[in-house]
């Protein structure tokens, strides 16, 4: 196998498509994103990339099994916009990696005249968030401008320790390729899988990128958190009096 | 030295021969398995992979050196399965080496014309096992069907972290070339070198590739693992009261 | 990308230019010495090297990223030597990085027809410093005399651990170019960043190399750092009778 | 530079000379071994091997630095068998450094025609020692032969770990070039520094190879070390009844 190696399934013609992503990262924000998006909207498989800098695994699903990668699906609506989604379980293991890594994917982007891309992903604040603000990070000046009409909060050096892996990439090596590049960072605890989150990535995405979906499925999820963290709450105050948000810290 | 290299000890013709795999892994269920085999019937050493992704070591006996391998011994019965039995002390030291390592034992498979891939293993329980199910996966519905005859069990996300390794990617990078493959999973309580659950994998792949061996020496070699284990029990049992299996935990 | 890219935004001629190198490093000295070169002098952006050695992120300035990378300026005072000055906010991430990435920067060096190299770097000695040293170490016994001339301090076996990472390895595979080469290390506690020690490499640099800055604004953040650590021995007195520089050994 | 880089300072011609390998290891017995042969005869410095597998450093030597390497020198008694001893401060850094610089050690051992090689080491026992018994590994029965009758213990499946590093692959990488090689290993503590480990072994190596050096400068060493021995226990009897040996578990 190539260092990096790129299965065609399908290929299908866009119409100026956008690429979305979301790997796993702080929260799963992206990764429960780009997943909202595929159980939403009609989709087709159209490429696996697979990588000796992912781990050495398969993943088993009922006997049969599937070598570690990562999928883009195409969606494309009778009315909105084309996009590719890229989405899967794994981040490479090394640096190395992640750079390769990203130059696949916007080689795969380029294949199908991919000519904007949106990374997602969340940002921790630690504490427990009630107003769920998305902050934005952009290659262009353009870019800046639409994501500011669309809601998102650009803050000057935040986050701090600028963007890690595969979403950070795309925006550094996309811009290298002129391909205009964003990042949308869903705030999040850090502590909890955060479906709240994800919706509000994905409801900023939704009024840039032309498309239409449903949130009920996500709410229910996020639902289902709320949930887990009241019991937990209550647990922890008849046992001891310790500030609500403390107790989660460690949850992943 | 090349990355991955192959050594060529002999070459003989072997007819629809099955690639059996047992390199170290969990309770070293697979390596016991592949080395009884090897104990067990006639075989003949055909080819040593080197790699520089194994460790950087010599293995001593009676002070002649072994440079860190793997190794492929051809098993022709008379009246029986052809089958190549790959064995060894290593697993690679990082992603790519599995992957090349991987990549280099699926070539000098398909260079004896191998037809099916069995790779075996463990899956950890943490608990000491009474009755020993045999897991399984594999990249083909056919071989779903074969297995489930023969008693292996299907669990939906069972084991759930996937199959990691050499054993993992016999079976990925397997199906992307074509080479039906499985994966044979003992359970194992995890603490302990397990040979009743070699025994218990060994039988089910006798089931299904034909060849004929008797277990005497593996029942031997579990009685004495019980015999320790009875007599840590003990031991724990004058000290605290403990429950048994818990005692076992670190006893690798 | 490749493993070593260089990105050329402008060419201007340089006459007989040194390299002036100050990345992150032991009390930040080298790195905050080429930052007030830049900030002194007029200067232009000439190359940045990208890297995949280097951590896979982007960084963020108003909402505008930036892939990591290195980069170097131009200095061409009128009346003053031609300066090359090497800057950035990460080192390699492994062995192979740091090796590739200074054999680019002297790649780099090399087409401006760079005749000396000086790193710029920090010696921790584990205490608060009085008087600031600058210890040397070079390729050349010429430059041992001129650097001694200007009050360079030259100690057997000194530092100890010898020079670790880019500033070491533009000696080592300098020499081996045959581009003579000299780090200048500032005595810093290790503890702080220190602008003392990096205006005490400067002025050292300064008189052997023409150049003519102010030392204004590092001597302010020189103060800003003394009134912390007064705050922290005041407070720590306050609390316990421990030595007044051991209360400093745990302030990155 | 390349990955591994051959620097050629001198060519002598050399009659069927033997390698000897001393690099850093356990009790740093073969380095010990080796810096003694080169005191104690005479020498010229033949080969340096740099690597991006060694750290990225230069160590310091009264204000001149040398970059990290390997160093050959050949050793031409008027009467005696010509040696070419391999020495150095550094081990690889990864597993492909380990099998890359012994393959390259070995290119130029065989430039040189080198006819048998000798890797020095310790193994460790964990106690102190009171008869330095030196262990023996090699590649072919002619060398079992030899060094038992010059007093070397082979024992079955001793060292338990095999042999790791340079002093393994020369034995593992060189059987599979036909070169012949032993690895002489000294018993030693394995918590001090041991000069009459190294002693030992030299002594072993002399009567197979024809040298002749004197030990005084080792054992003044050795009672240095002795000296400091007796010191550490006097003051652990003083303070707590603890056995002997295992105070020096932690003298590195």
């Amino acid at each position: 196998m190539d260092e990096f190696d790129i299965e065609v399934l399908a290929d299908p013609e866009l119409a100026d498509p956008v690429l979305v992503e979301g790997l796993p990262g702080v929260g799963h924000v992206g990764k429960l994103a780009a997943e909202h998006l595929l159980e939403e909207l009609e989709s087709e498989l159209v490429r696996r990339v697979y990588s000796t800098h992912f781990p050495p695994q398969v993943s088993i699903d009922e006997g049969r099994t599937q070598l570690a990668c990562a999928e883009f699906h195409a969606v494309t609506p009778e009315d909105g916009q084309d996009m590719l989604v890229l989405s899967g379980n794994h981040q490479a293991q090394d640096s190395q990696g992640h750079y390769g890594l990203t130059d696949t994917f916007l080689d795969v982007a380029e294949d199908f005249g991919v000519e904007r891309v949106f990374a997602l992903g969340g940002v921790p604040t630690g504490e427990l968030i009630e107003e769920y603000d998305v902050l934005g990070a952009t290659t262009t000046d353009d870019l800046v401008e639409t994501l500011e009409d669309a809601g998102v909060a650009f803050r000057e050096d935040e986050p701090a320790g600028g963007i890690v892996g595969v979403s950070g990439l795309l925006l550094g090596l996309g811009e290298r390729r002129d391909v205009p590049a964003a990042c949308l960072m869903g705030e999040t605890s850090g502590y909890l899988v955060d479906p709240k989150s994800a919706q509000a990535v994905l409801e900023i995405l939704q009024s840039v990128v032309d498309f239409d979906v449903d949130y009920e499925s996500l709410e229910e999820r996020a639902d289902e958190m709320e949930e887990v963290v009241r019991k937990i709450q209550e647990m922890e105050q008849q046992n001891a009096p310790s500030p609500a948000d403390e107790d989660l810290r460690y949850i992943g």
